[in-house]
């Protein structure tokens, strides 16, 4: 099957990575049965979690990449390197709702709430059930995370490419596990030592936008030059992107983000338009602020004057201003890839999509 | 710096490895710099776990099958191979210690030991530095899991023996997932159903033997069919090692062993000499012993018992016979290895220091 630029649009990668996950998993179980049925049955639960959500976008942004620098490759040659990157991410997730002990995920069951399931009728102890549970769930983060690595190798490439492709995977690994540290000490360390668009670059922009962009980019045999310019632009979008997050867990819909619009300011999350608001509010503004922020019993007209406030004090505003900023960056970078007019076209709706989403 | 075989002992690889394990570290560090101060502290902790303890065995495994089928080749060549074992090694007993909650490993604080030291100065909260000290701990197990696949690419082999390696590496983790499935759910799922030929085979033999000596014979450029025979023969290896970890786990000496011999007993683990019991004792002797097996109220006096039932029900005899069973196996095909007489007694050592050890 030959695909071509016409025919990858997000739907029909979506499709097309369903597919291939399905396929992933069926050769895992068979592998898994030489184990033990045990075993085919915790790929029957990381498959369920992989095909419960997600957009496959960082698929997307791989074969977007590959088929810019190579219009009349088949993306089906690469398209082991576009499902390592959702494996990657689930790996992440997957990791992340062990500490957090979340059980549901994409609104089904994660790996640990399915778990908790399949043991209950074999033991009565909640600690039990628990403990095991979370160890299937480290487990399966653990196999995805080296199936990612695996799946680099499994494309059809060029040797030296595949080298370039698989050290752009571990380097955006390195990085995402040094953006998780960082995020995860935000919340002990002093105000003001971990900034927020440092975390952005390195714990979202990483792995989610410069490993997928770049490896797409490198698979099809972009120059050194392009790459660069590539990880630029991944970067401004990345980061964007985190900072457009921080936008919506404050200022948007809760119909279209799906997340409620209280959380991020009763949990205190010192997010980037905090900080904004630490640099501009005047000493009154914060002092009420501080009143309203990081507490478990406000009401909904004290996360309203929150709100206010920090439209008042300019934050709102200079977040705003500094996603412009990345977009017009960004978009300068398109400008200068050696790519079709069309490719360009196809990367500016990402960049839009990504900055100016409101869910 | 040309090492030959006749300088390549237990002793000269550890140090080999362990200055390997100082310069990688160092690198880290060095990349780490660009995410943050923070990262870099993260590694010192990785650093400080990894020269800890180890005997670096596994290294010592992929360096003698390499030599074996390479003799006139450079061990430093596949360094960075042997050491991507003992970074698969630290991240499987890392995640290990999250599930288990333990803080010591080769008697030093491990990962989560050392950040709860780290972060006691930020927080009063225990439940939050224990959180975030896991939360390190994860991370840490990631990136050494990760970085096992780069460094198997970091040889300087021909390519298509580097994809060998690469492959054998995914595969043993693949198994020893599957393994560590199993053995946390034999803990719960009824007796019988998870055998403990089965578990050893896939969590120790997998990535402890197997995956070390087939990586070896891989870059050296053995040919498929000898690397089948190597295989066979660490799974006999493999499987023998734990089952002589099992035997020592009750008969043998604290003193040599470092652990104690009465907790296999206390926890109730159900390992092949449990297995040989149950299959061999009579109905009195299977009555009294599970009076004493598995419970926390024992004397020194019922262990006594208990280790007594085991003999006298010939279970400790059978698992000797099986241990040397294996034993002969391992032997017979080192037999047919087309390796030098040398690199035979090498292999032979080997097996005997394994399935004949006392601690």
């Amino acid at each position: 099957m030959h695909t071509s630029v016409s025919h990858l649009d997000q739907t029909s990668v979506k499709a097309l990575i369903d597919t291939h996950i399905r396929s992933y998993c069926g050769d895992r179980r068979l592998h898994a049965k030489k184990v033990g049925e045990r075993y085919v049955l915790f790929w029957d639960t990381i498959e369920t979690l992989l095909l419960a959500g997600g957009k496959r976008f960082r698929p997307y942004m791989t074969l977007l990449a590959y088929e810019s620098y190579a219009p009349t490759a088949n993306v089906t040659d690469i398209l082991p390197a576009a499902l390592a990157q959702e494996l990657l991410h689930a790996a992440v997730l997957i990791h992340d709702d062990i500490i957090d002990r979340d059980t549901i995920r994409y609104g089904v069951k994660n790996i640990a709430g399915q778990y908790s399931d399949i043991y209950e009728c074999y033991t009565n102890s909640v600690a039990k059930q628990e403990h095991l549970s979370l160890s299937a769930a480290l487990l399966a983060g653990d196999i995805l995370l080296s199936d990612a690595h695996r799946l680099v190798r499994a494309v059809n490439c060029p040797e030296e490419r595949i080298t370039q492709a698989a050290e752009i995977l571990s380097m955006g690994i390195f990085e995402v596990i040094g953006g998780e540290l960082l995020d995860s000490e935000a919340a002990i360390l002093p105000v003001g030592v971990v900034k927020a668009e440092r975390v952005a670059r390195h714990k979202t922009a990483s792995y989610s936008f410069v490993s997928p962009l770049t490896m797409g980019a490198a698979l099809a045999g972009a120059s050194i030059a392009e790459r660069a310019l590539l990880g630029e632009l991944s970067e401004n979008v990345g980061v964007g992107y985190q900072l457009r997050d921080d936008f919506l867990g404050i200022f948007g819909q809760q119909l279209n983000t799906g997340k409620s619009t209280s959380t991020d300011i009763i949990e205190g999350k010192r997010t980037f338009i905090i900080e904004q608001f630490d640099a501009l509010a005047t000493n009154a503004q914060k002092k009420r602020f501080y009143q309203l922020f990081h507490r478990i019993d406000v009401t909904d007209r004290d996360i309203e004057e929150a709100r206010s406030l920090l439209i008042a004090s300019g934050a709102k505003a200079a977040i705003n201003a500094r996603i412009d900023t990345l977009h017009s960056k960004a978009n300068d970078i398109v400008t200068k890839l050696t790519i079709s007019n069309e490719a360009k076209v196809r990367f500016r709706d990402l960049i839009t999509q990504c900055l100016e989403r409101e869910g």
